[in-house]
């Protein structure tokens, strides 16, 4: 189960009942924060979900629209007793960045990891109470994506595993003594003399977990497809809802309702939630037959829409 | 006539129906702002003065709850279409501070006029459709003074210059020719062959103008007194509104209602506005007492608070 909320739904510049867009994610009551734009903390204060068990902040790209709320939101964090090292997950450039940014906060109470997009997969688990990054038996698997706009910038799709159930009669076909069957059920590896017994011996079939995929700001193109296919919940930009302002999304590399929608519909995702809406679009859902018309499982996201995503016993 | 509007009157940071503390002065549809906090262009978009207008921006200090709104204010001038150069006054570092923050946003089309304080006093006029800086003849004079607080912080007072009126008996008295006492009304100096003529020739006494101040964050301590002296409006920080707070507003360098209201009180101010509430200071009216005990004519601010301030002709 994991829970999300998008704390804002603007673009550009936050207006009144509108700040910037973001995401929070909340599993097993550590957070993950996609983007911090102006507002962020105050739609995070309404919500209660609390800031000191924000573990990773991840970043799509460093127009200020995306990030001016970072430096208060981790001065924030750090007046809340955190002690425990955030990670920071973002384009080339975060770390001239972050060292550009810090000037307001140079004394926090934690330190920050920083992470230039090296890896492209974070694999994260909860150790030590906290979501760190873990190669082995990974909770929750962050991707990236490098999207199409003015600057570099990356997409985020965030898998949440789903463990196989325990079978015993694979076990038993295997003969596992009984007496490792619950250390490999949870996910060790244990080796008796010249003997290895893994998890997989005694596991059943993978399942489905969580995916959520988080796309802005971008063109779309034919990768976003398939980095985004089968989300549970595809929260992606239309930063125009009127089809007659392509010419404009072209240009400012943005999508509109109708491009993110067009998506949705060929990465077979369960919802869509439109969000990072231009300013001066006073009320998006004037344009929701552009989007729905394409794709009928669509969301026009406002500040702290909510939903709680359950694993699929389907599947 | 000068319009203020208290754009959030949060300390630490912003939380619902409370920005961060910042002060917005309108002068001849010209902008001075002091300070930039989390949420101001919101206040900003709901007053409706406009982005575009804004000349002079004075931060008092470095810490994120004061500046961190200030890149992407920055970036939703530039994209209003502002190409005449910004004004902004701060304390020691404020280059190397701006340098940080604009790493988010890099290319403004418009210039920074980058002041660490050089002069302590800044004298403005409207030229060229702008507030600039201009020694002879300014209309507004903004003086700073180093407050007691954590880090270098500035208060800043603000003084709109009231022109005396034209005196045709004095005028007559110095041998003024007619010809050109409208040009000496106006500010002009005059040499004709060996006989210069002056304003002050032509003009009569002094008039009191109008005359605002804002100190935060500080201890209280007895310069300001001065410093804020016959303010029309004195905008004072109030971080704690129990007086059981005392040694928390110490430790933090702070300061209680009843302190700001005993510095309104000794300074003759017409108005005390408080402002810089602390974050879990639910509702500072609580405490007014506090305050209005000591001085009378004391306000609880709250945000998009506004005052028009007119030349008072009594005096």
């Amino acid at each position: 189960m994991i829970d999300v909320a998008l704390l804002g739904c603007g673009g550009s510049m936050p207006i009144p009942n509108r700040f910037l867009t973001s995401l929070l994610i909340s599993y097993r009551g550590r957070k993950i924060l996609i983007d911090c734009g102006e507002g962020n903390q105050v739609s995070m204060k309404m919500l209660g979900w609390g800031f000191k068990t924000i573990d990773v902040i991840c970043i799509t790209h460093f127009h200020a629209d995306h990030i001016v709320g970072l430096p208060g939101l981790l001065s924030t964090i750090g007046n809340s007793g955190r002690t425990e090292p955030i990670i920071i997950i973002g384009p080339k450039g975060l770390n001239s960045v972050m060292n550009g940014l810090k000037v307001i906060v140079p004394f926090l109470p934690y330190e920050l990891l920083i992470m230039e997009n090296e890896l492209n997969t974070y694999k994260l688990n909860i150790d030590k109470s906290r979501l760190s990054l873990n190669e082995s038996n990974p909770e929750v698997i962050i991707t990236t994506l490098n999207l199409q706009h003015s600057s570099d910038c990356l997409g985020y799709s965030l898998y949440l595993n789903r463990k196989p159930i325990f079978d015993p009669i694979k076990a038993s076909n295997n003969q596992v003594p009984k007496i490792y069957w619950n250390r490999l059920q949870k996910g060790e590896t244990i080796q008796i003399e010249n003997k290895i017994y893994e998890p997989q011996m005694v596991l059943g079939t993978e399942r489905r977990g969580i995916k959520i995929s988080y796309i802005t700001d971008t063109r779309p193109f034919t990768e976003i497809i398939e980095f985004v296919k089968n989300s549970d919940l595809f929260i992606c930009e239309g930063m125009y809802g009127d089809n007659n302002d392509l010419n404009k999304a072209i240009n400012n590399k943005h999508m509109l309702f109708s491009e993110a929608a067009d998506l949705a519909s060929k990465s077979e995702v369960i919802e869509l939630i439109l969000t990072h809406f231009s300013p001066v679009m006073g009320d998006p859902e004037i344009y929701y037959e552009n989007a729905k018309g394409i794709f009928n499982y669509t969301t026009i996201g406002f500040d702290r829409l909510t939903r709680t995503l359950k694993f699929n016993n389907d599947k």
